[in-house]
């Protein structure tokens, strides 16, 4: 098997499951609220995999809050921030190709009143400029992605979070980090967001748990409350397994970010080479994550080529994996045009994958052109 | 090691387990909403569990709405129901003995407007009447647990329920059935409820998964948008592995309800007969759920006999374990006398506990009476 969609979700590391394992054994499957010493081994486990998670962006374990995902940790950011800091301020600036975890609860403070700047790229990439241009005094919350999912375009955030803080210090950054964690650097100190989503099932842990961090004296509304959980913002018994397991696997990578980001690059490199030579489009930036990889085969449609290359046992994405079906509008945002987004395929890695696998993916596409009825 | 805080979390089931490390193995850690075989694969594990667990209480699959946990559950049916059906009417009827997970969203939206009617017991239990005449045709939502997490009294839902939506079809009943599931007969046939939370891991499951049971035709406002996954009503990519243990671990009890409930009963009455001899007080009402057992030992605080009974390994709880430190109203309001609250621990069993360990904590109670300091 040759999986190339790392970007819709990663095989968790045997540190990871092993993690899981312990903490749902007979001594680790205690409640951290309870009193006694299994609820106490409990919760030293879910502090230590706090504490590593908060080092792996350079924040405080006070600083980061356990959700069951992405999206939970996305729409907490994105309506908390709304809540609390949108009473006077009723704008929200964010760009046209956030994931829709971020773009849907948006949509629906936008129904709800608030106003929403949607800032799009320009030649194929955004500058800092236009996002720091949208914001105003009016502005509660900026949202944008670090990474884009579809195409690996690396948004200017930092440039831009820097200078709408010093402009407009009142006005919360938000970003989705989703993409960019454990494979770009992410710091809080040089990212200059208030708010910073993370996924666990995209870094080699389990799917269903994710991570907000907010920045130290930032408050805003909690999504969910009950019994309090963790410092009273996100209640629910904390999933000491996939907890322990995300500290495991972020454990695990974030000493090797370079290492694998320059491997990767290598991966990417003969990817895109490989697939010009064959006529194949590539429609993610040159100066993108070499993480993901679009490209576009004409006159093969995704879904057929997909397919097809399933049945060699080689995975890949027609498009994000996260609206199945749907067509996103994020490739044509992004200046591919149409006629090319209906052949993309997106190639994803991880650090696993290897030049053969790439070889074998080429020698499929090959097949795949040659073999396959092509639509105009 | 003796475990007595079953009402707090439970070991997760092997076969729960085994599902889970089969979700996150290279067959099966693929995302359900990817298009491949991979993707397709995933999706059929959830499928599956979601039948296992609709199957359990008579409902169709398309009603299971899968969570974080029931804390989620809780807070999506209550602020959900609010803001699909509270914009003419702006009440809420509760009891005054709902866990946080759905005492606290209401506690907000009484913030924002609703007024709320808390529904007290009478001589220690709920009677029908009191919740149905709390109800009016300004009600949009009545919320009642079935059993009580601290004491184990079962609410009279079903007659309640029956008799509000005879009256007020357009009322929204939810019910938190966190400590009836599984132990109880929970079916959506006699329970009238709209809607239903559920637990992972108060049935042997791991911590961080639950469902929202909601009956076809109600439709109510989802917390978490995004990629639409759950029918578009929760996004976020499935838990695939935690999802695949719920399911596993429901597959695996929900056979032997009424055997473990017959087991469960005499191991309680066993208990009950045994402490009462011994001078300790039972706060549990005699008709209460076996599973939960609440008692007062006079003299010895909870945190002390907690960690007396924790030095022979024999865990159970001061209270609720989901308010760590925070002491509960729930037993004042069943007429518990705030001496004997002081003195309270929960013991709350499951089908693996034993008479043999019900002696071992009698002698362990009897050698704390003896040995340690009383208070008045």
């Amino acid at each position: 098997m040759i999986y190339f969609d790392n970007a819709a979700t990663t095989k968790p590391l045997d540190s990871a499951v092993k993690a899981a394992v312990d903490a749902m054994s007979a001594e680790g499957f205690g409640n951290p609220s309870s009193l006694h010493g299994l609820g106490l081994s409990a919760s030293q486990k879910v502090s230590a995999a706090r504490k590593v998670i908060a080092g792996s962006i350079g924040a405080s374990p006070e600083e980061i809050y356990f959700t069951s995902g992405a999206t939970e940790a996305d729409n907490t950011a994105v309506i908390g921030a709304a809540m609390s800091n949108g009473k006077r301020r009723r704008q929200i600036v964010t760009t046209s190709v956030e994931h829709p975890a971020v773009a849907e609860p948006i949509r629906r403070l936008e129904a709800q009143g608030f106003e929403v700047v949607r800032v799009s790229p320009r030649e194929g990439g955004y500058f800092a400029d236009d996002i720091v241009n949208a914001v105003s005094k009016e502005t509660c919350l900026v949202s944008c992605m670090a990474v884009n999912n579809e195409t690996g375009s690396v948004l200017p955030i930092e440039e831009a979070f820097r200078r709408i803080k010093k402009q407009y210090p009142d006005t919360l950054t938000h970003c989705d980090a989703v993409q960019c964690y454990m494979k770009l650097p992410v710091k809080v100190k040089s990212l200059n967001a208030d708010m910073i989503s993370l996924s666990g099932h995209k870094v080699h842990a389990p799917k269903g748990i994710g991570a907000l961090y907010i920045r130290k004296g930032v408050h805003i509304a909690s999504l969910i409350s009950g019994g309090g959980q963790e410092r009273g913002f996100r209640s629910g018994t904390e999933s000491v397994p996939l907890i322990a397991a995300f500290g495991a696997a972020v454990g695990e990578l974030c000493g090797s970010l370079d290492e694998r980001f320059a491997y990767v690059s290598e991966l990417s490199a003969l990817l895109r080479s490989r697939v010009s030579a064959l006529g194949i489009a590539v429609n993610s930036p040159a100066d993108g994550s070499p993480y993901v990889n679009s490209i576009a085969v004409p006159g093969l449609r995704s879904e057929v080529l997909l397919h097809f290359l399933e049945q060699k046992e080689i995975y890949v994405s027609s498009g994000s994996a996260c609206s199945k079906g749907k067509k996103s509008s994020v490739l044509s945002e992004f200046g591919v045009p149409d006629k090319l987004a209906d052949f993309t395929i997106r190639v994803s890695f991880c650090a696993e994958n290897t030049a053969d696998e790439i070889e074998a993916l080429i020698a499929a596409l090959k097949e795949a052109q040659d073999t396959l009825q092509k639509v105009r």
